[in-house]
């Protein structure tokens, strides 16, 4: 998967997202920012969050035969938001198979995108299990949520958008679940601009990618204890950690009241209606897990949108 | 006041406020928008408005000894916070006055400025009275929400980036409250892009200007009966009616569940996070009120961030 692969998705899926604003963090008052820190808003992309990038790419890679049938996917997420909007948008049937835990407002913008929902299991290997047999069944198309180049293909472009918007940026940091994202992201960033570092965000309760390179080979984590559904994974992919393992510079740990202090101080003082992965990029800076250089030009991520902010 | 009194108030409050981003709104499922229509995002503006342009040219311009013995002001909304925040920023105390219908939620983040809170009358013009009258008591500066040339020109601070960012607007939409905002956008807009058409959007239950385009003079209305708070206004000023009457092409008017409508739709498909005087430019298209020319693009202000559209 290649810098190539990720300008032709760019414009594979150029007529299904739009191309996000980016904001300086400037004029806190509830924290002292040293460094410029700039942060892409993805949280106003098309469903909600980067994951209509992947999805989109996906669909529009297949033969659109294989779609008819419609489309599935096991995600208590924005990747089943990104799926059941792509299905919407090709007029296919979608089916989104949600862990038992998953949130009832989720559930109810899934409907909204007129999916079918359904519960099975009660954690996300469950319900993708489920959702492959069902997709087998019924022939319909199952969406992975990271391990498929195509997917990241698609996550990468919303870096080709952020090289191009933040030029000066020399310290990228980018939350990670499965670490599809990152992955794609780091092949442009390392191409663009390869003396910019990358620095990856996982919860303490979910370190996937950091317990991989601690063991230098993809493990599992013998559990996930992270409350943010969109960062909790127990083991990424075999292409992803090559990927990762070559292009992320390191990968720092918050947990998750740190990143639900963040996204209360983007809301409050920002206005930006961040979800926790959204928040994670400037949670690794406020909590000190990420000690940027003196004058380093942050770029940051807000991921996804939602409402954590709001309430803290 | 005259576009070079905007440019250099632009100067003035460089320190307080940050550049907002615009965004295009394109792949919109709920509503089929036949323009171009770019929306500058200034719900992330410090303090959660525009009003912060404007507070920050008033207390910037005055002699420092002037607000030594604190800021006042009567408001139950935005301007109240763009005070309380400048008070905070310049050290000085802070004293806002809520009408008694005044929402809880902005009465907490006035505390949160460190504002002390003070209930008084029922309407805006009965807490005007009293925060008048306790300015006098106490040496302190009031800031009249709009009647005042050091506010518009600040207001009109949003216009400057606004033509910078969308220099091909040819259609620009602003909500009207007291008429401030768009007094000084339109100073801005009609001497950079002279052609352009500027269309002012009132609530039916405050059609504040409309009414003095009518009648060809400033009346007061009869009753305001409008739920939006912030574009709720029983009278304008001279000088604004003036300014708008000269710059200002029309003015439509649309119904509060119109801007519910569209609060809604901007949080669903586009994350962004209104309050529905924010709303006020798509709910204008959308509810049909505005019919813009074919081939028109348009640039709306999306004025002020809440949490109006999660609840629709």
């Amino acid at each position: 998967m290649s810098y190539e692969d990720i300008k032709a998705a760019a414009l594979r899926i150029a007529p299904f997202v739009r191309r996000t604003p980016t904001i300086k963090l400037e004029h806190c008052a509830g924290f002292d920012l040293r460094n410029d820190f700039h942060l892409k808003l993805e949280c106003l992309q098309v469903s909600g969050s980067f994951k209509i990038r992947g999805a989109a790419n996906r669909v529009r890679s297949l033969p659109p035969e294989r779609i008819q049938r419609g489309l599935v996917a096991a995600s208590g997420g924005n990747h089943g938001l990104a799926t059941a909007y792509m299905a919407h948008q090709s007029g296919v049937p979608a089916t989104i198979f949600l862990p038992s835990n998953a949130s009832p407002i989720k559930e109810e913008k899934l409907r909204r995108w007129g999916a079918e929902v359904r519960r099975a299991g009660n954690v996300w290997d469950e319900a993708q299990e489920a959702a492959l047999a069902f997709a087998e069944r019924q022939g319909a198309f199952c969406m992975h949520p990271f391990a498929d180049e195509a997917i990241v293909s698609g996550q990468g472009t919303v870096a080709l958008e952020m090289v191009e918007q933040l030029p000066e940026a020399d310290l990228y940091i980018v939350a990670i679940g499965g670490g599809g994202l990152i992955a794609g992201m780091s092949q442009v960033i390392k191409t663009v601009n390869p003396k910019a570092r990358i620095i990856g965000v996982e919860p303490v309760g979910s370190p996937t990618l950091r317990a991989c390179f601690d063991a230098g080979r993809v493990v599992r984590l013998a559990e996930v204890t992270t409350r943010v559904a969109t960062m909790a994974c127990g083991r990424t992919d075999e292409g992803i950690y090559e990927i990762a393992r070559r292009n992320v510079d390191d990968i720092v740990l918050v947990d998750d009241d740190a990143m639900q202090r963040a996204a209360a101080l983007l809301w409050f003082e920002f206005g930006i209606a961040a979800d926790l992965s959204g928040a994670a990029s400037l949670a690794a800076v406020m909590s000190g897990a990420l000690v940027p250089p003196p004058g380093a030009r942050i770029a940051g991520l807000v991921c996804g949108s939602g409402v954590d902010g709001f309430n803290a």
